[in-house]
């Protein structure tokens, strides 16, 4: 089954590693293949972020994500560009506090709204981590990969030194 | 002109963000297209790490490099496995003390053979800066994206406090 997850929110938010966790996580540990893309254009200048992540048991022919199972919004201009394009049924998960979600807002998605920024910040002392917590709320909310997975994943990506705060933000963004 | 570059070693040289470094400098800074992709399959469960980029002044529609116009190696099985796809007149570039050309190797591209992890270690002090010092040679040797353009991605990519030693084997490859 091929499975499509957009990351998506500003630069400097993680948004990359947090793709190359997941998809490291699914490949390595979880014995499926993975193609994670980072497209750049007119859109990276204004300084946006994304990250596309495919992932599947079979091998993967064209890596870019059509429309997406999972997507994930951690800034307005992310959500108002990508919200409506999610595959029925699929997961949209958002930053609560930094993302406002209209209230005609209607697709046929599940929506998650996780405060990953506020967790980070409060929780860890560092908002830099808010990217780990929303990798811990996504893998909780879609298990797309398997907890052990993306905990060994993040092991091997985070600098030396900070694994420890690492891991306590995803548990933190897995149990919200 | 669409370009593709393939970058490929093992898993801990930073070969991945040598590839996000190269796409954001091309598209954040000499304002062009750039996609980076990663993929993940059996070979990355054996340490093997590949990351391609593709460059274009025009919208990218197929992410994929199919036959690179530049080929970096940092390891031997990656360049046992790439050395004999790339497109004519195209460049292979590879770390000098990893990796044995063998007599009969032949095809149609130029081959620089540069010391990435030696002159990363002693004229450094860091091996871990490898990957940057490639850049240098790889932005020199084939001018694919201008030398600032690079500069300023690798200030935007580099942990904070690395950025003079970062700088630094960037010149260095560069003017090797």
């Amino acid at each position: 089954m091929r499975k499509e997850i957009r990351l998506s929110g500003f630069g400097g938010q993680g948004i990359i590693l947090a793709g190359v966790i997941l998809g490291r996580g699914a490949s390595l540990y979880d014995n499926k293949n993975a193609v994670q893309t980072q497209s750049y254009g007119p859109e990276a200048r204004g300084g946006a972020s994304k990250s596309e992540v495919v992932i599947s048991e079979e091998e993967i022919s064209f890596p870019k994500v059509i429309k997406p199972d999972i997507l994930v919004c951690m800034s307005q201009p992310a959500f108002d560009k990508y919200s409506m394009d999610v595959k029925e049924n699929g997961y949209v998960i958002v930053d609560k506090d930094l993302i406002t979600i209209p209230d005609d807002y209607k697709n046929n998605s599940k929506v998650y709204r996780v405060p990953f920024t506020e967790i980070a910040q409060k929780e860890i002392g560092l908002k830099i981590v808010a990217n780990i917590v929303m990798l811990g709320a996504l893998t909780k909310i879609t298990n797309i990969v398997s907890k052990e997975a993306i905990e060994k994943a993040i092991l091997d990506s985070v600098p030396k030194g900070t694994e420890e705060k690492n891991i306590e933000a995803f548990e933190k963004g897995y149990s919200y």
